[in-house]
């Protein structure tokens, strides 16, 4: 498995919009396992997402999909900076699922 | 909801050890949406922990659980180090689910 742990900044006060798109783009993509969007209470335009995909792969061929593709235009003007925090090898646990 | 993004530092070649006790510990937690366990590629003892639990209490209370418990006596002396990254709270995804 591949996992990807990263941290959105948002433009002043448009967090929920630059969330929304997130999840908009999320749906349907093969071999995600899981894929959460997280707010942070301790600043104000952070976001964290928290990704596991069966394969690196898949997780590069998703960046191609339409839907996420229109999420992605939608969400830039919006984005103020981006953070990868870790990549990861998951082993295991619970909430990895194919589909949804 | 309810998230954390936590590092585990284990003892020197006690990594894979360390996350069976994570594993071992995290069946039947009542509130538990995700709970994800993983290797960190680019550092030899470090393992990523990320959580989604429907509110802060399920996640207090899935610390006293036996199973969890049984998992912490373990666990505990080969943990060289903690760390909390984010405390979050998780807005919508995929791979969201009560049991399992």
């Amino acid at each position: 498995m591949y996992g990807l742990i990263g941290k959105f900044i948002s433009a002043d006060g448009k967090r929920d919009e630059l969330i929304g798109y997130l999840l908009e783009g999320l749906r349907d993509m093969p071999g995600c396992l899981s894929y959460i969007v997280a707010s942070d209470p301790a600043e104000p335009n952070t976001i964290w997402v928290t990704e596991a995909w069966s394969d690196a792969d898949s997780h590069k061929a998703s960046l191609a999909l339409p839907q996420v593709q229109a999420a992605i235009q939608k969400a830039r003007p919006i984005i103020a900076g981006m953070e990868q925090i870790a990549e990861t090898q998951p082993q295991g646990g619970h909430g990895l699922h194919s589909g949804d």
